[in-house]
């Protein structure tokens, strides 16, 4: 548990909303914790505190090292030196590999839960709300279950229902997610008690918004990983770069106010950060894509019966040759007329990715955003700075996770609509999950489409064993 | 918009939470809309109330006629014509056949939609939130356009992408979804006003809670009606019997009570209930199959080129031979012996639904009704006596269909699990949808795997086209 928590239960409650916003009556005020007086009074909070939040536990020693500067010195110091750890442990990790990846998803998907669950159990002062943690944690199990079952089956179904003890869960494994959550929903109404129905089922929504929001979009991450680390890396990479451009941009300048939400963010910002996230993207995909580790997704090897990095390149990664639009080839006749050098060309040689991460970057910097001013908005109406104190001068995990959920989202639907091509091995794999009587009667009806459509000819015969 | 809402605008707003029934500070009290003092008091609300509603809307001149009668009575002759004409209006819907059925459950899914996010624009006074209800009703529409467009291409995709106009919209039905989500995730953000953060935030979990609830679960009603008429007819029937039977036993035998929520349930109605719903689920279930117009699913006809429910009946809905378990032999040797006559018989014949059908009772019986406690205790929580006041005599849409909801989703999964035999004429029609050369690629790969795993043999020649 958090500082927050604690801080929080000390403080005297108020059942009156605050007077500087009407809340309406239905839901009272929370707590003004960890906003200094100044911030909310002015309305000038930052989505990024620049002012030092109450000292985390984890960051003691650098306090005492860092008692000389300012309080608003120190934080920037301790900012710097977390966000420089972030970034080191973020390259490891790529070092590890995917598996590593997925758990350290995991990881952040458990925390950013417990950071917005532990908000609802505050704001709605749930201390004494029976069996409310457990069934909670139940339902994140659930989920995770459900989704990652999912993922899991879609990518290695075959392999798994060749495991004596896995292939149960393969075969049923939506009867026992569905199971398992109907005995959490059963729990619940069974946990009711007359005075408490309002904040449990507030509380319930509360769980599940949370899980659709976290748990869900984190399994987004999880496929993206599979799908090849490049669609991981070049995204979140974005989404940082972004966050640092805009900010940048808007320090040196900003002038026009751009949402009101966040007062500190600006045009300026906005579309400085558009265009270095844009110029960052294709940079940082360039590099990337000269290395099979980052393009090859993670599938199973039959051969090596292992799961394997190995791949032919998929056509997105290799260079290929695009005719220039007519308005750009005039544009082009006209310059190399007047430089009188040059030969006729027509088309241009670039990797089909580099344009991809063209629209990544847009989505990273246009929508990107109302993430984060979603993540705001959500702060500022419970009345709190940060989601936690996990991350000393950053806030919780889940103030630096608030946009990436979005990005990942972007990317698996992006990857799923343009990308990916159906893979024949895995159809031809589907198909042998079925009874051998099954198997043969798909490739008989296959033969027979494919000849009738001439795409197959001249089969003189197909004699077919008696099973 | 119902009375329900009039009334309670018209009521003086209290913000002090009601004495009676300790909800915590962080949520007021909403005004007892609809409970009569006396019920709220003695806590003794029955799910399904036998108190007069308020006369509603459509029934004034039914009221006129029955006004004769005690109001306690009145209610019941309103309560029971009604009962009848629901029936009715379901025995015409399964006449008129699965399209009807499919616009229908689209029809009760928006009404109900409409019943619960009306009740939160009454509990958290949203009278003058920005867009509210455009954001509300936007988000309905974008995820029936996801959920629809799912069942759709999971049923008819290879249909649907010959059409020169909606072939897009199942190539990039995800890509579509998504991008309309996040249209109305943007104007949420826009539409965040300083004062009104909580009310729009938790009005927007409110949103998606019900989305979760209602739309998601009606989608599978329509694949259940999609899957075959006997897989909505049984179990929508169950449930109903359920209700009324285990009324009955609890009104005639009721002296344990069941749970806290309900005070009006008892063992004796639960008990009695589930083992009618059993017996009338089984006799319903052997009626139904005697028809193919309810065992047979909709797919389309290539060679008629249409709809249609024409079928070659699924083995779930052909008499099959059962072997006894060894205890029960053993039971029926004794009982012939004793009586000396009868051969020794060690089979049963029963057509597999009807085993199926127990399952779905089970499930209808035991944990449908928490669907009901649920909606009970939801119902409690707000402090409204019903959903709505849609049907006179039996409150909102909702308020039927509680436990329809969890039902349907129930049926889904075991249809999913247990049922589905992977159609080999869908997969064949997944390969047609890819290119020619991946068809290509996926017949040869899986002739050779045939061909290894000795199911296929001695095909002497395989001449290809050069395509």
């Amino acid at each position: 548990m958090s500082n927050l928590a604690a801080d929080l239960r000390q403080r005297p409650v108020s059942n009156k909303p605050d007077s500087s916003s009407d809340q309406g009556p239905s839901v009272g005020a929370v707590p003004a914790a960890q906003v200094s007086a100044s911030d909310s009074d002015e309305d000038d909070l930052p989505v990024k505190p620049s002012k030092p939040a109450p000292s985390p536990q984890g960051s003691d020693s650098l306090d005492e090292a860092l008692k000389d500067f300012s309080p608003r010195w120190r934080n920037w110091v301790i900012r710097g030196i977390f966000t420089w750890l972030m970034i080191f442990s973020f390259a490891v990790l790529i070092y590890l590999g995917p598996l590593a990846l997925v758990l350290v998803t995991f990881a952040i998907q458990i925390k950013c839960f417990h950071e917005i669950i532990t908000i609802g159990y505050i704001v709605y002062r749930s201390y004494d709300l029976p069996w409310f943690r457990t069934l909670s944690w139940y339902f994140l199990f659930t989920s995770n279950f459900f989704f990652f079952g999912e993922s899991m089956i879609g990518y290695f179904g075959v392999l798994l229902q060749r495991q004596d003890l896995l292939w149960p869960f393969v075969t049923y494994h939506r009867f026992i997610s569905f199971s398992l959550y109907t005995a959490g929903l059963v729990g619940f109404v069974c946990s009711l008690v007359k005075k408490h129905y309002l904040k449990q089922f507030t509380l319930f929504g509360w769980t599940h918004v949370t899980l659709l929001l976290v748990v869900a979009q984190s399994h987004f991450i999880v496929q993206n990983v599979l799908e090849g680390l490049i669609w991981v890396l070049v995204p979140v990479s974005m989404i940082i770069c972004n966050d640092i451009m805009a900010y940048m941009f808007g320090f040196f300048f900003g002038r026009t106010p751009l949402i009101k939400l966040s007062p500190k963010k600006t045009w300026e910002g906005f579309i400085g950060g558009a265009f270095s996230t844009i110029i960052f993207g294709i940079m940082l995909s360039y590099v990337l894509l000269q290395y099979d580790y980052f393009v090859c997704p993670v599938r199973y090897d039959e051969a090596k019966e292992a799961l394997s990095m190995d791949c032919v390149r998929s056509h997105v990664f290799v260079i290929s040759e695009y005719t220039l639009p007519e308005t750009l080839q005039g544009i082009l006749r006209l310059l190399r007329l007047s430089s009188k050098v040059g030969s006729q060309k027509t088309t241009v040689s670039v990797y089909p990715f580099i344009l991809h991460s063209v629209a990544l970057s847009v989505f990273a910097s246009v929508i990107g955003p109302f993430g984060g001013f979603f993540a705001s908005g959500f702060k500022r109406a419970f009345k709190i700075k940060d989601f936690a104190d996990t991350i000393p001068g950053h806030g919780g995990i889940m103030d630096r996770f608030d946009c990436q959920f979005l990005m990942a989202t972007f990317v698996h639907v992006y990857h799923f609509s343009f990308i990916r091509v159906p893979n024949p091995q895995n159809i031809v794999q589907s198909v042998l999950m079925l009874t051998p009587e099954q198997q043969l009667q798909v490739f008989l009806l296959l033969q027979e489409k494919l000849l009738k459509k001439g795409i197959l000819s001249n089969i003189t015969t197909t004699t077919i064993d008696a099973l």
